[in-house]
């Protein structure tokens, strides 16, 4: 009878592979599972998240669990010592004990992502990490047009990657999305109850080019209506992609 | 005759033993220095800034001035040249020509510094870099009527570093001297009409000290009467100081 933890995670994906556990690539998942395998003396223990952040995506509170054979004593003590041998890019923030009925992929009923955009042509150097760079000037009030159009229940197939084994069910609902302006900043908020892989990247590079006016915000009803991924909607580069919450 | 320019730049310190050049180590005049004197087939180009900066300090605004043999024909052209060759941890965020009475050092008439501390337990990943740690509650309050006894015409020597050779005048005058509180976030910003060496992370070792409850705020009074610096006035670890604006 195993026991499961539960732990928030913050991380700076520069230095990372992302998420999810590859041969030969430095990984947020692959980190935690060495560090709790070494100290629990388990041969394997597998940290499952709420879902994979891409390379160069940051996370200010990721969720995962795991479940280990033999039950902490101390959870905080535990968490302590994970800390101090994890890189400072990566900390557990809360660790948990909870039931083993708790997924921290399935039982999520909501995300929330911010992409911060540094609208400006030279971009402070102690933000270079957490901004993608956008020269050109954005016009916010046609973004958050746009954005608005994108809040509800879609099939927002146009907005994801295509899958070489396609998924059943495209359809998500965005429960609302903002767009913040303050002085060189711009943010997008996006909550939903779930995201198709890279549709957030794909939110943000259609938003982008609305805001340089490459695209009228109204063209989301065309795309949504298509079924399909054009080459009408970029994909954002991964820089300044915050995993901002999981909702349980 | 040769022709003076006037740099503002920002600069993340993480990877730089500081602004001033030294053998074998990365600083930001060094690089500086040699792209400039490989882009102007100049011999040598002496960058002159503000004043130093010690390593891992971070600069949202420097500026520094150096002479040229050969007037450029296009500035901006030249500064978009030495932004694509330096590391993005440097910026040239201005670049104009300016008359040679004009010196970075000697014409400043005041600078501001801030000092970003994250008062928890566990810095954000992203912001650990540019945030001093503290994980004991620091009393902002006290922070502040400490702050208000340290601004105006001191002489600061008790908060500078001893130097092995004494330079006369250790006065100097603080205009203002705010602590805000933002969540886990308390910054120092500090304005005055000049700072002696490592005297702004004197006064943050100083303040931490009065927030943490390990000195009074009235204990800034006997100090700067004592006339030397002490074991009670800690140096702040450079991780969180900004160089914030300089004054002309």
């Amino acid at each position: 009878m195993s026991t499961r933890y539960k732990i928030k995670i913050s991380y700076d994906g520069t230095n990372y592979s992302g998420w999810q556990v590859q041969p030969h690539h430095r990984t947020v998942q692959g980190e935690l599972e060495r560090l709790l395998a070494e100290m629990t003396s388990q041969k394997h223990v597998r940290v499952e998240s709420s879902g994979r952040t891409d390379t160069g995506v940051h996370a200010r509170a990721q969720i995962a669990h795991f479940d280990l054979n033999q039950p902490l004593s101390d959870p905080k003590y535990f968490q302590r010592g994970l800390n101090a041998q994890l890189d400072r890019d990566i900390r557990v923030l809360t660790f948990d004990k909870i039931s083993s009925d708790f997924h921290a992929r399935f039982s999520a009923v909501g995300k929330e992502y911010r992409y911060f955009i540094y609208n400006g042509l030279i971009v402070p150097p102690t933000k270079r990490l957490y901004r993608l760079q956008e020269g050109r000037p954005l016009d916010v009030d046609r973004m958050r047009a746009a954005a608005a159009l994108l809040a509800g229940e879609h099939d927002f197939a146009p907005f994801a990657a295509n899958r070489k084994v396609p998924i059943k069910d495209t359809v998500r609902t965005i429960h609302s999305f903002y767009v913040r302006k303050h002085g060189s900043d711009v943010t997008l908020e996006v909550q939903g109850n779930g995201f198709l892989y890279k549709m957030v990247r794909g939110l943000a590079g259609f938003l982008i080019e609305v805001g340089r006016g490459r695209l009228e915000p109204e063209s989301v009803v065309d795309i949504l209506d298509s079924g399909i991924r054009t080459a009408v909607v970029p994909t954002a580069r991964p820089h300044g992609l915050f995993l901002w919450k999981v909702f349980y």
